[in-house]
């Protein structure tokens, strides 16, 4: 499974810090394309295909962006909305109670009336794209600093998401290309009135558990649907994809269009090397150490168990992805690969004298400045703002205040005035939070922070204040009102004097730590980030110089465009299948002996002589693909919905480094195994007329 | 699938020679243990389960060898024996006709009247076993050399097997085990008039094909039943296995009883290095080359198809197993286990003055005598009576009647009194012989001798006459009576004056290759075998003097008793299951659209509906196994059949080297889906009555 790839990153931070360089020219179903630059020669050539502009922008405006970190599309002229269950999970457990576990049991709103709010959720539609490098890079002066370059760039993306938002209302982001190479304006529409229609049992949608997670053949039915609202009533929805209640062919030419999240093709040997030699271990050890406490939070009771599903599912997620991606990244071949790639690209770069001049010395830049964050892993590994939402909450609140103040160009990231809606958003969010789990947590980091540190570290002193971490947690978590989103908006209101003034425990304690953290935060800036930025760029340049635009950038979240075929695969001495049935899911359910994660629910028992065994359930194509693209739709050259992309085989975990179309696989659910679902299994019919869809 | 590596081995002959040394004592479910010693220990410490005598004895009486290289059971009092459908391959497809092909249509006699009596079966039950250690040992005198003690050896055995057979009428194999560190005398019930009873369509039996071929999950039905006849009757077999009607449930403890045909567990470092570095190289691309052969053939048309089919099967099967092997010897941390086991072993030895004295030198010996053979590789590997059934008979007719007249002590292996009967059953075998593919395979080795050894080659210059390779298999060939079973008894009958004053050509060709064959067959006894015998005693002495007997010897096909649970293993990034069912056959069918090898037979389909399909069809133990073990029962503890041994996962394939109980498994058909598909798929209710089963 992808999706929670982008958020559990977030957590470990800065170690893996900015993404990627630049792609050499695609081979076989390779690459995420973005749409102003399709593969149409590539299309032509392999499968004779020439999609229109028309039915490029209707793909893309059928595309939906899942803020917290998934995709999904419109599937009805009324602001339907279909994407994973693993990508609901999260607004699932949200809207549940200790008394409806949507989660485990489902959900299905029989009538608009029914359908669920939900807390905080926010879609994105991607109305336009604009070429904005020019400016970006005009506002960097010749004999700039990195560090005074990188200030002005930032400076003037942050000016152009403003104009632009003032201009058009709509949510306006500078994404940054081929690391620098191009710098382009993503305007969306953005909605936040999201609601949940649907969603079949978890041990439909995730059957196989954590086991089958990352692999193939698989036999889960990972869908759910939402209605966008606007004003209150269901948004009118022109572009949305048809479901075919057919589902592909092998060897059907499919594409997939979502939002990947980041890949590290051309990360540099010095970036690779560090990665591999230190910082996945260090993240894996992080991760598991996190789901250890939540496993041990969840063993103290079923409303503790559901309490913590979402974050043991994400880390457990986490934990495989990171142990594949580990893997590929220690497999000699592929380092061989990236070895060779990178040393042809540099010869072609020092056989001009111009470009060497230009770009030449970018790779030792990155190297130097690599190594000299590698001397303070240490400190960024394990000062940083520990625990889970609460102390989250406090720091953003207290940046919030404190950032906002300023003028636009010269706050944090994330502060800018075009990012402070989708930001109040979530930090205003009325979603439930468990205080035993956040003190669970928060003890356990603070208890890390101190065994790495050591009691004399000054963040270690300032984080606990004197008492133990148990007890300094405990303190915290206990006494703070953060959990109620009026306190955070009265907060907030009353500006920077308010907070810091404010006696609640926690955000006292926040306050207290951001000069640390900000210092931090600073010298990663000064040190790293601005060198990363001018010699990525650098780099950028120089690949259009060597290569052209044959190629397409790393993934950044932002709307995508893969192509390849339905296809099975060598695997373990024998193939995988091209597709699996609902004859598989009994197979395997009974191969287990009827035990969890193998139990499909109930319902399937019950209804098994409706269904039709033979129907495809799950299918694998070569579209390139990687976590984010999780719940995006798999269309046809007809732009109908023939699947509903859910995850990678465990061989296509190394694709986060090289794409390889012998055994990387995209898994989707078959469109044929949602309508015969939502047929048979569910008393959906009356969506299904709304989709339009006819058996 | 393992039956037909013992085959295909002889076909590249001497290359690999001489099967393994001895093993270090066993840890998990580890081992192939004779009769005389089975585990008793690791039963009662891991299982709790302690096997009486009567118990041991029942199941070795119940257990059948298939002398071309498989193994079966007795399953009901009047004869019954369970095999796999691909060990009995080769007999369906001699029964078969233009008109009747068995193997892909299946075979079911309705009465015993139509059961088809099989042209050249012999089975063997294992009636006694008598340590002959002593007696062998004796008849090697002190100071002589390595080529005498070979001679005596030999002759002492042959002398051994001549008294048994004339004072029990039973056949009698000197076995040698522990590389010579044990003989033991191995009395069988030998059965020649066996008769076909049932087998399913291939296409349920070898349902996946090649492809699925030694992996797991799977879904076949590998199953055939036979009768055996003594004197026109179907005998009595008091002791035979109760088929379950209900299979073995996940963890269970079951065994198997079956005659692995070889292991290289203990080869020493010097054999397994020549093996990776040079052998298995060489024999993938002489396999390869074989399977060109008979595809090209078999591409003639649908009859030629049907000749050359169990070829084809025979070869793909040798290719898949060799290249897992061949992977397996590759791997750096098995390579790595061996040698600090061999380091280990001969520390023990040097670190006592006497066994140092007396064993220290068997490594180097070892290592010197395989140095010389590989000198010699190239004459070993192309300078071999090349083609296929038709050379091999004139080879065996002359050396039959070149080696009977000589006393018994002084033959070939092969002719010795106590051989000649087993020997004479094959060489009179009716069944048919095919002249084009005859001629096919023996035009391309003709061609491939040439190439490899140049035309001024003696062997090559004897073999081709002036012709090219084309024109003396043709030649050979279409001229040759030798397909006729009484022009070779007649030859026989004339004794060497008639058979080298034969005008037929392919005998006179035999008769003028034989002294250049029969000289390279002497070198190689005299300078590498009878230093692989005389240094593999001394190692199997010393193993028994450092470690006792608490092992097992590696694999001589002959019957062993392996133990171990009915368990699933992790693969792929998942969990593979104990167990599949009937659904898994069909999901795995639609989802490669139902095309062969993934397509059942029509009859599957007619009858889904009265099937159970959540019946377990195929399941996976951690027994130790190989090939040859293909047919072994699978037991439970009290003695019932619940399985049926037709493979091993891919995993496995490394366990010629060394047992892994981790991934490695053996794959046996469930007894329940052998009553299941007897009942609901085939009209047998006849057969189960016989077997007893209730269901």
């Amino acid at each position: 499974m992808h999706r929670k790839r982008a958020r559990i990153l977030m957590t470990v931070a800065v170690l893996i810090a900015v993404a990627g360089l630049l792609t050499l020219p695609a081979s076989a179903d390779e690459g995420m394309w973005t749409f102003d630059n399709p593969p149409v020669k590539q299309l032509k050539e392999r499968y004779g295909f020439n999609p229109t502009q028309q039915w490029l922008d209707h793909v893309r405006l059928s595309s939906v962006r899942f803020n917290d970190g998934g995709s999904g599309s419109f599937i009805s002229p009324g602001g339907l909305v279909l994407t994973n269950h693993h990508v609901a999970r999260g607004q699932l457990q949200k809207v549940s109670t200790p008394e409806h576990n949507y989660v485990k049991d489902g959900f299905l709103a029989k009538t608009p009336a029914e359908e669920l709010k939900c807390p905080d959720l926010e879609l994105n539609v991607l109305m336009s794209m604009k070429d904005v490098t020019d400016r970006v890079r005009g506002a960097v002066k010749p004999g700039m600093s990195d560090k005074d370059a990188l200030e002005a760039r930032k400076a003037e993306i942050a000016k152009i998401e403003k104009e632009s938002l003032d201009s058009t209302g709509l949510r306006s982001d500078v994404v940054t290309l081929y690391s620098g190479g191009e710098y382009w304006l993503y305007r969306y529409k953005k909605y936040t009135d999201i609601r949940l229609v649907f969603a079949p049992e978890v041990a439909a949608a995730f059957f196989g558990g954590d086991p089958d997670n990352f692999t193939y053949p698989r036999y889960d039915l990972d869908m759910a649907i939402f209605r966008v609202y606007e004003d209150g009533k269901p948004i009118k929805s022109p572009d949305f994809l048809k479901v075919s209640a057919k589902g592909p062919a092998p060897n059907d030419l499919v594409f997939v269009s979502g939002n990947p999240g980041s890949t590290d093709r051309l990360y540099t040997m010095a970036r690779l090397k560090a990665a591999r030699d230190v910082t996945y271990k260090l993240r894996l050890e992080l991760v598991h150490r996190m789901l250890n406490v939540f496993r041990r939070y969840a063993a103290g009771g079923p409303e503790q168990a559901r309490q913590a599903d979402m974050m043991i599912f994400g880390l457990e997620n986490a934990i495989k992805a990171f142990e594949g991606e580990y893997k590929g990244l220690k497999d000699p071949q592929i380092w061989k690969m990236r070895q060779q790639q990178e040393q042809e690209f540099r010869k072609r770069v020092a056989a001009n004298p111009e470009w060497q001049k230009k770009y030449g010395d970018a790779w030792t830049q990155i190297e130097k400045a690599q190594q000299l964050l590698m001397t303070r892993l240490n400190q960024y590994a394990y000062r940083r703002m520990p625990g889970f939402r609460l102390p989250r909450l406090a720091e953003t609140i207290y940046r919030y205040v404190t950032e906002v103040p300023k003028p636009d160009g010269k706050r944090l990231d994330g502060y800018h005035d075009a990012q402070l809606d989708s930001l109040r958003f979530r930090m205003f969010s009325p979603a439930p939070i468990y205080p035993g789990l956040e003190e669970a947590l928060l003890a356990d980091q603070l208890d890390l922070a101190l065994n790495k540190l050591g009691p004399d570290d000054p963040f270690v002193k300032a984080a606990l204040d004197g008492r133990s971490p148990a007890q300094e947690a405990k303190y915290l978590i206990s006494g703070t009102k953060l959990a109620d989103p009026a306190f955070r908006r009265e907060l907030v209101k009353g500006g920077a004097a308010a907070v810091e003034a404010s006696k609640d425990p926690l955000v006292a304690w926040a306050v207290k730590l951001e000069p640390q953290l900000r210092k931090m935060h600073d010298w990663f800036e000064d040190n790293v980030e601005s060198v990363f930025t001018a010699a990525g760029e650098k780099i950028g340049e120089a690949r259009f110089a060597v290569y052209g635009k044959s190629m397409y950038p790393d993934a950044t979240f932002t709307l995508r465009l893969s192509y390849g075929s339905v296809r099975g695969y060598p695997m373990n001495g024998t193939k995988a299948p091209p597709m699996t049935t609902f004859y598989g899911l009994f197979d395997r359910a009974y191969s287990f002996g009827l035990k969890p994660p193998f139990l499909p629910p109930q319902r399937d028992f019950d209804k098994i002589k409706d269904l039709d065994l033979k129907t495809p359930l799950d299918f694998v194509s070569t579209c390139d693909i990687i976590g984010g693209n999780s719940g995006s739709p798999v269309i046809n050259r007809d732009g109908e919905l023939v699947g509903l992309i859910f995850d990678g085989n465990i061989e296509s975990l190394v694709s986060r480094f090289a794409y390889d179309d012998v055994k990387s696989r995209a898994v989707a659910v078959d469109s044929a195994a949602i309508v015969e679902a939502m047929t048979k299994l569910y008393d959906t019919q009356y969506l299904l007329d709304e989709m339009q869809v006819t058996k």
